[in-house]
């Protein structure tokens, strides 16, 4: 009989540009043990987020790299299968940021328990979860939308662009979508109810967004950049807020674009339209995290928000099924299913 | 005897790049009579401000540009002389929009009345006016400073800059500044009490600058752009705000720095730093004119505001004493005295 082993995906080189299978590593190791207050987590799902192509990088950001030979960072759902810590129960399911592996042990004052009878526990890591609460909290406090104005938002189908579209159209607002593909653009108008839904990749992306947003664009949700910022750019309103949330279509970029270098347009545009440009993280809005699961959950409830889960299975799936989500492949939160086969 | 005529400057032609005096022209014309509820008034002084440089131009901007043939736009303070309007008495003081001229008709409704007592009358162009009302709200509404952060501030010697520091300065920041050549360096640390002061013109500016922020740059208050702009871009530390209020190193531009497309670079600074980058006019914050009025009155009245005029004597002066402040010549703010040699 052997030993129980922990299989588990650690970061074997760093990329340079696009990741490819090459820059991961699957192992195996002992089960860890738990300590005086931990417990020991069996993981049944990892959330896969763009985030996680920066802690690849050795580039200095807001939070540190995932070391060489280190397990890939990544938020976590599994049950307790033991436990060290009053509060925990074997069988009682916590959302914890316990990486690409199967099983971890974890303080136990550093998780969550999760109800399953409130949600799926699953969506802890998406709409009731960091993205949910990225679009929740990054729309509302930079983006600001007042009924009737016009808000866009990239990446639609994903998990944070499919929710900020949906908040604002419960604040009264004209919602335009971009998405890659005519699946994820029926998605957004037929089941989300956006107003438009732009296919990024069309030759004539730019008209078709202007044409959608006969009024300007009073919010725009910045999480790609790229072609579809250079798109939105003219169409901001004076006033005009941009929530920058992410910036995935640099995020495998080596060089920066030919010149000349547009740097003062953006300036001017800041200073004659009087633009709000602010960068965040979930994390700066902490302490907004229970309004935001009240808020979002009563809205779920109701059905007034909808989601979708893309569901990978199988954790030696997980470094194809990232690449994949960098480029779009996903229709809503990518999750990864974990020893559940 | 002859008429008496009102000698006027007009736009004669719209610059491309720096302006020149060829740009303007000199006018005689009638005497404007005022009709009811109106006042006709003899100006004393005609601020310059580098705003209207922007009215020179036809881009779009927040506001309309001045028409060729028609007289350059400017605040104004005068004596009314005739009075339609119940409130205006002849002798008054008022503060007005009223241009490059000598004489001027105004709705009574569209002027302010001045208390010569309450301050110079002058200061109602400057430390008291637009450019004071610029520094205050920009720096306390979207800056906001606090005690111990490092604010930067260009221009420093001007009347927007030279008022951002001294706030900051009450607010019990470390201030920098940065300003063109020694003399105005030495007014910065010497009168307005700058912990440290930079000639934006030395070789070794951003290593300076570097070394005058060693705990970061909290609030960059950017009315220049340019060579300042990039030097201050690396120091700027998390959470940084960034109003922008002008960008004279930009006024005369005709064309785009050479490339690389540095864009990307400042989008993903304004991610990973979580800048706020905001424009704003004087005229956003509108409410604030009170509050302005009343709070700087007081640090004025109590010495620890101080500020300088660089006054011009005469109308036909005041195009090339404009093509001098655009680069920077004047230490203070500058005026045009009118018809009082």
């Amino acid at each position: 009989m052997t030993e129980p082993t922990n299989r588990r995906i650690v970061l074997a080189a760093r990329p340079e540009g696009e990741p490819t299978p090459d820059h991961f590593r699957r192992e195996s190791a002992p089960l860890p043990e738990p300590g005086p207050g931990q417990i020991l987590i069996q993981i049944h799902w990892l959330s896969l987020d763009p985030y996680m192509r920066g802690r690849m990088s050795a580039a200095k950001s807001y939070a540190k790299p995932v070391g060489i030979g280190e397990v890939m960072e990544g938020g976590t759902v599994g049950e307790v299968v033991v436990s060290n810590h009053p509060v925990y129960a074997s069988g009682d399911f916590v959302l914890s940021h316990s990486g690409w592996q199967e099983y971890a042990v974890a303080d136990g004052d550093s998780v969550r328990k999760l109800d399953p009878n409130f949600a799926p526990v699953s969506t802890a890591l998406g709409v009731l979860g960091m993205p949910g609460m990225t679009a929740y909290t990054g729309l509302l406090n930079i983006g600001q939308p007042k009924s009737g104005e016009t808000v866009v938002v990239a990446a639609a189908a994903g998990p944070v662009g499919s929710l900020v579209g949906q908040i604002a159209k419960i604040k009264g607002c004209h919602v335009v979508g971009l998405a890659g593909g005519l699946e994820k653009c029926a998605y957004l108008l037929n089941e989300l109810g956006f107003d438009a839904a732009i296919d990024h990749r069309a030759s004539d992306m730019p008209e078709r967004l202007a044409e959608a947003c006969p009024r300007g664009v009073d919010v725009y949700f910045e999480n790609v950049g790229g072609a579809v910022w250079n798109a939105v750019f003219p169409l901001l309103n004076d006033f005009a807020r941009v929530p920058v949330c992410g910036l995935v279509a640099h995020y495998n970029d080596t060089t920066l674009p030919p010149g000349p270098d547009r740097t003062p347009l953006l300036m001017r545009a800041v200073l004659s339209k009087r633009l709000t440009l602010r960068g965040f993280i979930v994390r700066d809005f902490a302490s907004q995290a229970d309004e935001f699961r009240r808020e979002v959950g009563t809205w779920l409830e109701s059905g007034q928000i909808k989601y979708r889960e893309d569901v990978v299975e199988g954790l030696e799936h997980a470094p194809e099924a990232f690449i994949g989500m960098l480029k779009g492949r996903n229709l809503g939160k990518t999750l990864v299913r974990i020893g559940q086969n």
